[in-house]
């Protein structure tokens, strides 16, 4: 496929470009912090910048009429509802993290509160000491498993980690722990690349990463 | 109740006698290795013991006509199959581990198995220095999950440590670990007085913790 | 010895009870909320309770000008400048935390620092939900040794967890992370155990239970 | 510099020549399972291979008449015998693992074990699935410290993990745990680089990474 890229230059953006480009895709377009670089028009375009680039991703995948595939962290409640505007237009696909692995780690979590409700509950990440938002978008995920309940969730800065998140559950004489690690930013790129797939072959809509994962439709 | 105990001098042994004293159930029979103390026939008897003693369990299970809880770890493929003979007259309740967290922990790793069925996994399960059997009866338990994957389990024997298990699932990019630790032996004294309740309801046949927990019959 | 028990029916007062009679030490005074029981005059005096008996701690110290043990968790500097005015009339042994291991852990954690003064670091701490102050004592003593830096703790409050510490080294490519972990409060009884006899032979003066473990003199 | 790969093609050996490529340094000669390419004669030489090639690496060592770094793990005494030969004639620095992480967890386990010498202890450690040698070559040098006692070790084989060694010490209260996670292979040819650096400035003699980070000699 040729693709566009958004925060090309990120960290997130360099792991795309290698693993699109493993993949015979072909990067046509770029935009971040240093300009423009226009090659051919995207068939589907990425986004892996930062919050404040919103407005400008919006114009981009409305310019180009291309599925768009929204990996940002750290939206703010007005930028969803533009995405979903966008979405009656075009197929947008918006996850804060695209591991299988991250899906999976839902899936448990939801089980076993569903088996736990009485069980104390904590939620830890730790990111690379770059990351800038606090909690990640993971733990946001994983808080709205919760959010009949008032728990907390811890945050750790820590080196160049890519990414650790884990649910602590207990009760008075046993503790369950549910843990992802990544491995690599990698992991991210994969399923970027797994949803841009996904996105060419969808009508318009607002699409999750679990909807990629599990093939079928959320709103 | 009025409960008999085999194994009584033993340390969970002792934490049952501390568990049922404070629901105010009455001990009437104990047997261990310094003999046997008999007040009153037991309504339930419960068996913490060793395997070397299993003989003794059946013919003091046979005696009283009482519902019997199995306990220790260690059994052999023969001491199931008289166990399920005495089942045909009496109900026993038998499990490798009676913590309500495993039983969760065993839904969890199900469910991960069937998500994940092209990873690595590996087991591990730690335990005080005291514990004879490795690995753990409820390591085994879990590598009945993975019965037609071959998966490596280690064990650690450390101090004083009530008892850890974890499965690890690993990708290319990414792990997933499942952890249970159990802070005190307490734990399994309760579940051990969860299942003589379950037992005193229920007619003759063979039941796990499982069923206890999840309330349905497995043979 | 004869001893004194400030706190006698919270947890920890309860299992320095259990340990102090299975090594045949008689109690001989106790104080809590229930009020004061007196049998004969402590010869050494332990106090496990919390800020709020603060003032009473002193004045029964001075009434009885026996060595005092402090155990208690969430002092004040207010606090601790009366308990070292005390200290030059009679021995006094304070600490966040009578376990051994944590002697050790803050040793190696010193040496870690030391060894990698570039690299990311972030305290870690578990205990249960009944625990008021946050961060823990033994947190504040971790946080003492990078008192030169600008270091991150967060507090987890899970189901009976005894007490969890770990700190996280961080560079770009690795992680080291030192662990410790109560297996129960027992251990802590241990120390105040270890403290008493400790207390018994010094003269006056201010000492933190590092000494007792390392034989010497802090101030 | 000017340098000379031994199993270029392999995982190590490509990190190698990227983290080189990065500081400038010239490859001008490699040796693999693909053949051999000269350029112009290495100022050093560094090892990437497996046992199997260990003669070749020996030959190409005394033809070039360079320092040798070797980061091959799985060696035989034989090995390390005739390594010592050659460390006559040439500077040898050879080590199992060259993270300075690795280096602080030694110096930290040492401490402990001088600390805890009546406390259980256990290895574990953890690589990815393509790791041939078990346990791995850090996992000898732990056990190198405890070798007056009997202590087990646990190997796992799990996805990408590039490498994860973790010592526990339990006692019957508490168990403290030390751990060293490698974020990527990029840190080992961190260290094989500090290691070119360092052979190269030193006469003949035989060297470990320890010796390059602390700047000592061993033998």
């Amino acid at each position: 496929m040729k693709y566009g890229l958004i925060g090309a230059s990120g960290k997130l953006g360099k792991e795309v470009i290698n693993v699109f480009a493993d993949n015979n895709h072909e990067l046509v377009f770029t935009f971040d912090l240093t300009g423009e670089w226009f090659q051919s028009e995207p068939e589907v375009l990425i986004d892996c910048s930062l919050p404040e680039a919103f407005d400008e991703v919006l114009s981009l995948a409305t310019k180009f009429s291309s599925p768009l595939v929204v990996a940002t962290t750290g939206l703010k409640e007005s930028n969803f509802k533009k995405l979903k505007e966008l979405s009656n237009k075009i197929c947008v696909v918006q996850s804060y993290n695209f591991s299988l692995g991250i899906q999976i780690l839902l899936q448990l979590t939801k089980k076993a509160n569903e088996l736990l409700t009485d069980w104390d509950v904590e939620i830890s990440e730790t990111h690379h000491r770059f990351k800038k938002d606090k909690p990640s978008g993971t733990a946001k995920m994983l808080q709205e498993i919760f959010k009949d309940r008032n728990i907390n969730t811890s945050s750790f800065r820590l080196g160049n980690v890519p990414g650790d998140h884990s649910i602590s559950f207990a009760g008075m004489g046993e503790v369950i722990k549910l843990e992802h690690r990544a491995l690599s930013r990698r992991t991210f790129a994969e399923g970027i690349l797994l949803s841009a797939g996904f996105a060419l072959k969808q009508e318009k809509g607002f699409y999750t990463f679990t909807d990629v994962v599990f093939n079928k439709k959320t709103l």
